[in-house]
């Protein structure tokens, strides 16, 4: 935690808090596209449905404190969430899976918006290996580790079948990995020094379904 | 939570204990394929590094109890969680927004799988209304409430950019549509009625960079 003293701005947030930020981020983003220059947390917090003393506290942490009867400034607000949130620098990752939820992510433009460089895509199948998606090429899966090596590249998403998800993840992190965004169901395990981060979607589905059906169930 | 007693499997659940069945699940399943037939929470604990107590709390709210010494029965987990997460089930969507990452979402076979069937999709731009991704055709969003209240689909996908994300939304309540998946990282409103899942992966991103950075610092 001795960072949190040396590098305020870079300190280990909760997670809860750094999921908040990009809700204010797209909020005052659309203000200031309106020339709107002042917001007050009161303000915020009606429009996005999180407590006033809440926001003020999850900004406190990036430094950003507002001014009495006048609130944050938005640009301001804007320039250091973006900043804060890593979304303007470059970070490279390799797409590991190159099926179906793999190429689609390659697709999304909006992965670069947000600071993430897919440099290469990985997969087994003959049919797709040596072509490209989105422009981004797909090698063999054999040749992975000696890219993460050679290119230095810290950040994997994993796409795989969830049978190769946990011998996937030891490739990668013998290889050098840092941070694995896991995008399968399947709940892999790592050396502490390497950051996970889960994105099941199918997991939101099952959360969704469940709360469509209890509801329906309750008329 | 009268529904806890009328239908105990389609309970209220706990929203992380519905995140974690799907990792039991993918577990599980796995197994099944390797022809093992029973599995105790203590040897799922160890694989999924989730605490043994709390797999067999969240198992116990789908009436399921392994046997001593003997543990859980792996056809019986795979058939009653597939079944209760709604996976089995065709749950009928609209997708809104098929621009990068609605187009990808199309695309991705494995929604299907997980019981999620998108029947349309819908956008402004000239250059793909009238046009299809993946077989499902793209409408203009002009006769989206029209085509909700016709089809009777309940469930919509928000992918639409950001300054829209309000404006669309209060158009699929006021068609009646019942849950809203939000892909967007705006944290929409809607009325206590309609369900809502927010999968911002930009967020995660966010917490990923932020891990990096900090593991990085501490070095």
């Amino acid at each position: 935690m001795n960072s949190e003293t040396k590098y305020p701005a870079k300190a280990l947030l909760p997670e809860p808090t750094l999921r908040r930020l990009p809700w204010y981020l797209a909020y005052v983003k659309l203000l200031d596209a309106k020339h709107i220059e002042y917001i007050s947390s009161t303000q915020i917090s009606k429009k996005l449905n999180v407590d006033a003393s809440q926001i003020a506290k999850d900004l406190s942490f990036l430094n950003i404190k507002g001014k009495t009867r006048i609130g944050y400034e938005v640009r301001t607000l804007v320039k250091v969430l973006t900043d804060f949130l890593g979304f303007k620098h470059r970070h490279n990752a390799f797409i590991v899976g190159a099926g179906s939820l793999g190429g689609a992510l390659m697709q999304d433009v909006g992965l670069a918006q947000y600071g993430l460089n897919i440099v290469a895509g990985f997969d087994v199948k003959d049919a797709i290996v040596g072509s490209s998606i989105a422009g981004i090429p797909i090698y063999h899966i054999d040749t992975l580790a000696e890219r993460v090596r050679e290119q230095g590249v810290t950040i994997a998403i994993l796409a795989v079948p969830v049978e190769n998800a946990q011998e996937v993840t030891d490739h990668l992190v013998a290889a050098g990995v840092k941070a694995i965004w896991n995008f399968t169901p399947y709940r892999i395990k790592v050396p502490a020094s390497v950051v996970i981060q889960n994105t099941s979607i199918y997991a939101h589905l099952a959360v969704m379904y469940n709360r469509l059906d209890t509801m329906h169930h309750n008329k």
